[in-house]
């Protein structure tokens, strides 16, 4: 039974002035749209009143307008693909979802400076496409989600990806903002009249506003430019499989010490079993006699059979062949005396292993056939090219196989992600990934956890409690085990570097800076019209 | 004659608030001190009520809550080196100056994580024997301004050094903020009490504030972590003279592209060649029989007599011996073709071409005698050596020689800085330099400029107005010329990185954009206490 919707409580006047603003076709307020825009993957109870879908920056601009005057809360997405995080819901009940999706232009793009201008719609195939179609000599950074994520909405959450320019934050030089009054501002280099800088740098002059608009409620971001990395020379993957259960310090520390060198310069992914084995398959409930969560010999017959470790670290070399070749012996020479396995892989090498697997094995007793699977995607993040592999681990614990159009919403996957950090340092990662093992596996879910050294000093650790919403009292178990564990990461000083809906609010600020905040959010929107609740204490 | 202050116009009750707060002898009132003070490298009619020297955090907040109390406007300076800028001297009239230089202390650091933290005292001396004393294998970044400039002064200018970590603003990570209510805050991961990764993950959770407090009059920073470098195992200099008076396009293209490709990893500067002869010696009074602006036959005489060219590029290579290797043949690779010379040069060879100055030359054909004295000061800036080297070029139309101790305030040095920015494109640097030159030519002035790509794809232009102040006139046509040249810059779309207090006002803004600021600024100090005017429109 569809739920009942909110869309009774609007003000009539504000619901006329959105459709003249934007035509019938373009609000929904039917309950089936509602009810699948309200549904993530973990149990919430906002309402949504409509979904207004804008069409042009004046479009926004009016419907904020008239959203201010009302005063109608409005909840700004741009894809909508905030799995884990609350998908398209909103942190409080009754907002209006305001869908950027058909603001879908690639507005400005340059090949010698790398950098592109986008709206909020354009995805990550988007991207990929148009600089296939140009012949670019440029890379964009996906993150590892689907190809049909919004490059600003992750950007905004300050998401991250797999190459050089994997802080996507950091790569971002300049933001077209609607405010809630309706005005549009640009920041950076680009608030001034015909820069010839907009592009090329960020801090414009006098305070720079861009860190205000991430992970915030203060505007509605409606373009943003992001700089490219030029393709390199010479690429190739690197694989650590760490075959000791105590390894992770020391992996940790050597390749913080080439981070920081600048040896290794991109993201480095480090996955921990569970996380490997749900990239891989489905719950194998046949072996486990359907018993829950997955144990201690079952996941060491699976590191054995699959050929993999107790942490799975990867990580792309970029530069000219001399620059790869350094790399490597740097690698080499830093991981020496780890136990573990160091494997080096370029895309020809993967090429001719999928082609001849079988003799590979024979060679070089690396059984590739079962890696390629789970190897090829991985290498294509490392090189920008967007992958839909990953989305498959939210069916992990459904019983039935995922759908060839995965939608792990209306699936009814059960996802929670929680994205402590740490900084980079063997004895702080390794104590932050006990405690997340600990928390799921007495909550009864399995730790799939990975670890992305996306700068030289952090550390960005995204555990997963995956579960299938379908059986009964999960919702409300794995909800318990989200608060349990951000509780216990920040009790031991492990803050998140992104929250999502049922993570806002728990986070403790001290007086001073909430109340910063707050007469920061009542200078830009004074009457508290754009997602309420967002990134709020 | 000593300008008469205007202390007389402080509200009787403040000053014994603060006399109370900090005692008699850290607040100054005679006219001597403040006219001091009130004395910058260019004409200013701004007066200084009285100076304040707080020596705790807990001064500074009860220093701020009697000022907010009082509304008696307060403008913080760290080292208050900010010459070129306006030195000591405040955008607004009758401020009193909060001279934030005895909070000194370095207050974290970790060699493993490479961070220090440190308050707006700590100069860049400081640091550097801090460095040195525990055989740290860090490298700090240096500004090529004094040593006792201080490190958050400079940093919350958004200025710059000469290492891979020199754009400084974006190696910050963390401050500590007083606001005009007295209040402290603590930024990005810091924010969070007890955060392990506080020093080594700025963005936080929820809206990032940084950018704000830099530029800026929403606060009084306090304390700041900075990233620091670890030492390469290799370094090397390469220098360009360019020997084509057209041939700066080509350069910058080139150099560009091994920036965007991480070959060159640090910021290149380029100075012009009155930039380069400013370097080496005070004004050629004599060889030009007193007149001024320096002609174009007198320069193409010492562009010859002191080997250098119409431009002169200079950079830092980095890494193993590898890759420092690989470097120098990408980049001979890339300047091969054009017109000019390239030199590569280590610690090493600079030691013994001291030594052997003549016969080096004999076998090298190079003179590096009066190359040696410019050349040294920029290879230790490669390093994070600070250098008083640069300052001497205040000097330049002065006719008696620097005294040893230089202060250019105090012996009326002339000097104003004005510092566009530009995308690193040839033709449009080109354009800049043309614009600049074309602007201090016809005023009277040698255009000394100097080009820093100080990340891959834009160029900071820095223009000298270098001048005699005890000449009669010279303070107003210097500024005429300033005005002139900023909105020339202006106007063809270049805009400043940073702005002197003789130009703040002037950067056009516009509507939707300034009222932000100001509802921003009204929402962190209502009152307008902190720097009224600064980086204001």
């Amino acid at each position: 039974m569809p739920k009942q919707t909110s869309y009774a409580r609007l003000p009539t006047s504000a619901v006329e002035d959105w459709t003249r603003i934007l035509g019938r076709e373009f609000i929904q307020t039917d309950s089936e749209q509602l009810g699948a825009a309200e549904t993530a993957t973990f149990g919430t109870q906002q309402r949504i009143a409509a979904i207004l879908r804008p069409g042009t920056l004046a479009d926004v601009q009016a419907c904020l307008r008239a959203a201010n005057r009302y005063g109608t809360p409005v909840y700004p997405i741009s894809s909508g693909k905030n799995w884990g995080y609350g998908s398209r819901v909103p942190p409080a009940d009754g907002c209006v979802l305001l869908d950027l999706s058909r603001l879908n232009r690639i507005v400005d793009f340059s090949e010698e400076l790398g950098f592109v201008t986008v709206e909020p719609g354009v995805t990550q195939r988007q991207l990929y496409e148009f600089l296939k179609q140009r012949n670019s000599r440029l890379w964009m950074d996906a993150t590892g989600s689907s190809p049909e994520c919004s490059l600003i909405g992750n950007a905004m959450e300050r998401g991250f990806g797999h190459t050089p320019y994997g802080d996507h934050a950091a790569q971002v030089c300049g933001l077209q903002v609607v405010l809630a009054d309706g005005e549009v501002i640009e920041t950076g280099s680009a608030s001034f009249a015909g820069s010839l800088a907009a592009a090329a740098h960020r801090w414009g002059v006098g305070p720079s506003l861009d860190g205000l608009f991430s992970q915030s409620n203060l505007g509605v971001v409606t373009r943003m430019t992001v700089w490219l990395m030029p393709e390199p020379e010479a690429f190739a993957a690197f694989f650590f499989r760490v075959e000791d259960p105590h390894g992770l310090p020391a992996l940790i520390d050597s390749l913080r010490e080439l981070r920081m060198r600048e040896v290794l310069r991109s993201s480095i992914h480090i996955g921990n079993d569970y996380k490997v084995l749900g990239g891989l398959q489905q719950y194998p409930w046949n072996e486990t006699n359907g018993q829950t969560p997955l144990g201690p010999e079952t996941m060491a017959h699976s590191r054995k059979d699959l050929s993999f470790g107790y942490w799975n670290a990867s990580g792309g070399l970029y530069g000219t062949p001399a620059l790869v070749t350094e790399a490597k012996r740097m690698l080499r020479k830093a991981l020496n005396g780890q136990r573990g396995k160091l494997k080096f892989l370029s895309p020809r090498t993967l090429l001719l292993a999928k082609r001849f697997a079988g003799p590979f094995r024979m060679l070089t007793g690396w059984d590739m056939r079962r890696t390629v699977e789970l190897v090829e995607p991985v290498l294509g993040l490392m090189r920008g090219v967007p992958t839909e592999q990953t989305l498959g681990s939210s069916y992990w614990r459904k019983r039935g196989p995922a759908s060839a159009h995965t939608d792990p919403d209306r699936d009814r996957c059960g996802l929670l992600w929680y994205a402590p950090v740490s900084a980079a340092e063997g004895a702080q990662v390794e104590r932050l990934t006990s405690i997340a093992t600990d928390t799921l596996l007495r909550s009864g879910f399995e730790p799939m956890i990975s670890l992305t050294m996306l700068t030289p000093r952090n550390v960005y650790c995204v555990v997963s409690i995956t579960y299938d919403r379908d059986v009964a009292g999960e919702d409300e178990k794995a909800m318990a085990c989200y608060e349990e564990l951000s509780a216990r990461c920040m009790e031991n000083g492990y803050y998140p570097y992104r929250l999502g809906i049922q993570g806002m609010g728990h986070v403790p600020r001290s007086d001073a800076y909430g109340g910063l905040l707050r007469r920061l959010k009542n200078a830009a929107d004074p009457n508290r019209v754009i997602a309420p609740g967002r990134y709020e204490d």
